[in-house]
This record gives structure tokens, sequence and C-alpha cells, in this order.
């Protein structure tokens, strides 16, 4: 495993690249170590500045092996495109991604309702505008981790490139586009004919 | 970590579940552990039948180590979409995921390239067709592994539930669907007037 040592300078910009690859997704994979086995688990995110919160049941084994000290990493990925090159073996896909590694840290009382609250509105944006804030019950069930940024704990790749020219010049080489979008909020049953909420529709891209 | 337990007739309903967890999605994370400390990567996997092929440059560490022996989890997920309720707490995503564990097994000779070949034509629709086999020395810089799916060696998830019935019938709830796509094939600099391939138009989806 690369430890990384990076010039200050080179460091700043990089760490905003691990920000825009944290922020374009939701999901990631928490791994540890528990009896000498490697453990996954896929889990929502937020970032939060320095620090990637994570949450789950208090009941989530995993969580709860994290939250007791054990060592952790964090993966995330999104596929950009694929590669069609004029070979097998040339082609490939372009990607970012990013790990972060280290010991997750539990956040109690106000410190975690704050997280929990700022986590919600990442992944909707501003929802904690529209509903109440989390009560004292609801806490109690969910455990609050951070993992933190630091100077070295972290590995970010962005591969962007397209496929190299081609031995053949007939054959047809290129870049297929992969993309997530996010289809018409479908209501519930008890929402029908309500109006869709700001964060919904912020969500999809067509707030105002 | 659970072991599964499961009635014959049940395994054999999920693990078609599995299958298709494993073919909605074309990468995933694997983990692994190195001087007690956990490891994780993304990568390109395909299923082939009951094993799942990873591959990658043989100077890549993290397989290099997995086709060393170490003990390996792959996960995989798939965002759906987001579970709107009428609070925080009670929103949460619909997904599908799986996590398989065991040692990998490194592929040689004929067997390693009749797996690439696969591999190719699921991430590109029968893109073996069109271009060159593997030549040896593409053979000699791709390490292949595969992990067997076996009766007990993996979990799968799926979540398709919407929010519960919210206490304030005035609050929009409902589910923002997650979805991903295929844009249009962006040709190289050199493949500008080229007929797009069928492997290409299969991948998009618009194949005749």
């Amino acid at each position: 495993m690369n430890q990384i040592r990076r010039l200050p300078e080179r460091a700043r910009h990089e760490v905003e690249v691990l920000h825009q690859i944290l922020d374009a997704t939701k999901v990631g994979v928490l791994s540890t170590v528990a009896d000498g086995l490697p453990w996954s688990v896929p889990i929502l995110h937020a970032r939060l500045g320095d620090r990637v919160i994570l949450h789950g049941s208090t009941g989530a084994g995993a969580l709860r092996h994290v939250a007791a000290g054990a060592e952790a990493s964090y993966c995330v990925w999104i596929l950009d495109g694929i590669v069609v090159a004029d070979t097998l073996f040339d082609s490939s896909a372009t990607y970012r991604s990013a790990v972060l590694r280290g010991r997750l840290r539990q956040l109690d009382g106000p410190e975690a309702s704050a997280a929990l609250v700022a986590m919600s509105d990442r992944l909707i944006p501003c929802r904690s505008r529209e509903v109440p804030p989390p009560v004292k019950k609801e806490l109690a069930a969910t455990l609050t981790l951070a993992l933190e940024i630091t100077a070295d704990n972290w590995t970010a790749a962005v591969q962007t490139d397209g496929p190299e020219e081609p031995n053949d010049p007939s054959q047809w080489t290129g870049i297929v586009p992969v993309r997530q979008h996010h289809g018409p909020p479908q209501p519930s049953q008890w929402a029908d004919g309500l109006p869709v909420p700001e964060s919904v529709r912020a969500l999809c891209g067509d707030a105002e």
C-alpha cells in the first residue's frame, strides 16, 4: 500500500479532486478486518468539509465494528465511460475513484445530530427545511461516524484517456459515456396530488 | 460476519438474484487484508456462470496480493432510488447489493484467454467478433482471477421499499429513481465518419 508523500501545493489541488469525487457519488464501500478476514458493506456517505460521514443502524455489524476502533477503508468510484479500443487488451474505462483509510470516530450528542442533518441535506438538498429535526429516539437508534480526510490517508484517481491510435484505421474506436440521472419523482400512495417539495425538485435538477 | 445457511430451494432462487445483481453492474470493490489493514480497490468484473472474473495489470498491487492467496471480499452495489420520507430518519435508499468472500484463483493459459475474451464480451457485447484475439504478450501482461460463487460465500440484498405512511398527510413522500444510461458513442479522432460497430450499438441498447 502506497503512502502518499505530496508537496503541499500539490495536495491542495488534489484534495479538491478528492472532494469532487466524494461529492459526485452517494454510495461507497466500507471495508474493515474481522478475525483477519476482509469485511465489506456498501453504505451511503456525505462529505462535510474534511470529514466523510457514514451512518446506519446501531445494529449494523460492520459499522459497530469500525465504531469500536477497527481499521477501515472507504472506497468510492464513478464509472464515466467504456473505452472501446481496437484490441480487447487496450479497451478499458474512464472513471473517477478514491480510497480513504483510517479509523472512524463515533459522533454523539449535538455533533451527531448536526452531522446527520447536514448529511440528509447533501443526499436530498435542503430537505431539513421541510421536515422536523431528528428526535432523541431516532438519534439513539443511529450510529454516526466520521472519517477524517488528512494529508496522507487517501488516494484519488481520475482516468479520462480515450483509446490510442488504432493499428487498423478501419476500426471504429472511441468512448461510450456512462451517465447517471434522476427519473421523475414517484409519489407514494399518500402523496398523490401533493406538490413535489423543493428539495426533491432540487435533487432532480429542476429546481428554480 | 454471518454465514448463510439456506435451504437448497431458497438458495437456487437467491443465486439468480445474485447473478442479476452482478450482471447489472460492471464495477465493484475488491477488498483484502495486508499487514492487518483493509486494502480496497475499485475494479471491473464480469460474471461467467458461477465465477466472477476480475482482471488487471500484473503490476497491480492489490490484485497481486489476492492472486498470492490473500482472503478477499468483492462488493457490488446499484443505487436504484432515494426514498423521501416525512422524517430524515426514515428517508433512505432503494438499492441492490452483493458481497462475495473467499480466495481468488489465478487463471492461466487457454483458461485465462477464454475468460478474458468472455469478460470483454460482457463489458462490450460480442466485441471479440470485431477485433483480433488476445496475443501472447497481452496475456502475459494481464492477471486474470476468478472468484467462485459457492453455496455459502455470499450475501445479496434487494431493497425496494418506499416510505411508510407519513404522520403529516400534507407531506409529499415517495421515491426519486436513480438511473444509469449510455450516452451517444463518442468517436476518437481516428474514427470520424466510420460506422459505429454492432458491439458498441448493442452496449448503447440500440442494436437491431
